[in-house]
């Protein structure tokens, strides 16, 4: 029986033992084929590895195919041919785990389809990090990924969660493209009730890490007196909840 | 400065070195203070982490506050005292990751109030690893904890939450107390339309571990031949997506 792992990866800069049990690079390093959703930050990724657990073969001789937001779903089922040629294949996102906001979650539908055993090995995920350290609800909570650009439309989609928010005390959570942090937070506090509790976490398991939680009436005192959070550019994942 | 960690504790028997970054394990081993949801479990974690990482003072001599459901809102307040005289906290939750889906999220809401460093570790999730593996849409999920128990406010609620999760295309994730996996189960297949995929994912990351995704009409045919999932009294995430 030939296993899909799910394989966890760095959020930026940091050492792998702050962030990965010393199995999940135990088991990587024994890997001969990876789905990756970027060839060069997987390849950066098992270098990183190799450190302190040596990889099994070359790096050279690694197959490494991309699978993002541009393969075809004709292409998937090739995916797992190493798998049912009797290799094990490992999952990579770009950043953090697989499979959750980002386009894995297709190929390890098709493994179960196949009878493929899975196996999801632990790691650093924003989103839940973000969560725990939010204090919000961590017992009913939605994530939404992104939210839509269109001004308009952002406004009514934040409105109608909030709604939701508060009538089923469910954390809400999204995230953006960084440089338009700004914008998604300004949005949050122009449509949120002033006492609705808003979470900004930016950077989660850098060394510039930040944590907030605060009313939107809060954030919009400090923008006001100029003190934006220090998240340009930066990955951040924003939360809230309507009490 | 003084710092609330959010320290994630094991799913069940396994080594440390399979679920925990040693860094985590440094940090652990490190403090003095801790808030825990179960005391004894707790003791059981801090003995483990001792093997590889030896605690940092007498195991007998590390202070553990209990903090649960039948916790008052008002002494809240007082187990932050360690952070106010100086000392780093270390929050436990019985299993998993502190915060979600156990009672810590209140701590560490005050603790955000006070202005306190708040700083999650990296460790297993049994929902992150279940929403993983399971294939589902992991660009959109929610987790909504317990189900109600009475049978047709469950039917009701399931029937609800199918109908959202096919406008938004929204993975819908719960948990239920360990004996009641079989009726939860049930209740899903009969109140959910034949092509939605069900996903049981029981032990995460255990020996033990497994993880299957179907329709809801693969389900029932296999309950009918009697191949019921092995779940009985074991750690279960149920999972479901209605396309």
């Amino acid at each position: 029986m030939t296993t899909l792992y799910l394989i966890p990866t760095s959020l930026g800069p940091t050492e792998l033992v702050s962030i990965l049990p010393a199995e999940v690079c135990a088991v990587t390093a024994s890997l001969h084929h990876f789905v990756a959703e970027n060839a060069k930050t997987a390849r950066a990724f098992l270098k990183q590895v190799n450190v302190s657990h040596p990889l099994s073969i070359a790096l050279q001789e690694i197959q490494i195919t991309e699978l993002n937001i541009n393969t075809p779903a004709a292409e998937l089922s090739a995916l797992l041919d190493p798998l049912r040629a009797g290799f094990n294949v490992g999952v990579l996102s770009e950043a953090g785990v697989p499979a959750v906001a980002d386009p894995g979650a297709s190929l390890v539908r098709l493994a179960h389809a196949e009878g493929i055993t899975v196996k999801p090995l632990v790691g650093p995920s924003s989103i839940l990090l973000a969560l725990m350290a939010s204090g919000l609800n961590g017992q009913s909570f939605a994530f939404h990924g992104y939210l839509p650009t269109d001004a308009s439309m952002r406004s009514k989609r934040i409105k109608l969660l909030e709604q939701r928010s508060q009538q089923e005390n469910q954390t809400q959570i999204f995230i953006e493209t960084p440089y338009r942090n700004q914008a998604l937070l300004e949005a949050m506090l122009s449509n949120c009730n002033g006492q609705t509790l808003v979470c900004v976490a930016t950077d989660l398991t850098l060394a510039s890490e930040s944590i907030k939680t605060q009313t939107a009436d809060a954030w919009k005192r400090d923008i006001a007196k100029g003190r934006l959070p220090d998240f340009h550019k930066k990955p951040t994942v924003f939360l809230f909840l309507a009490e």
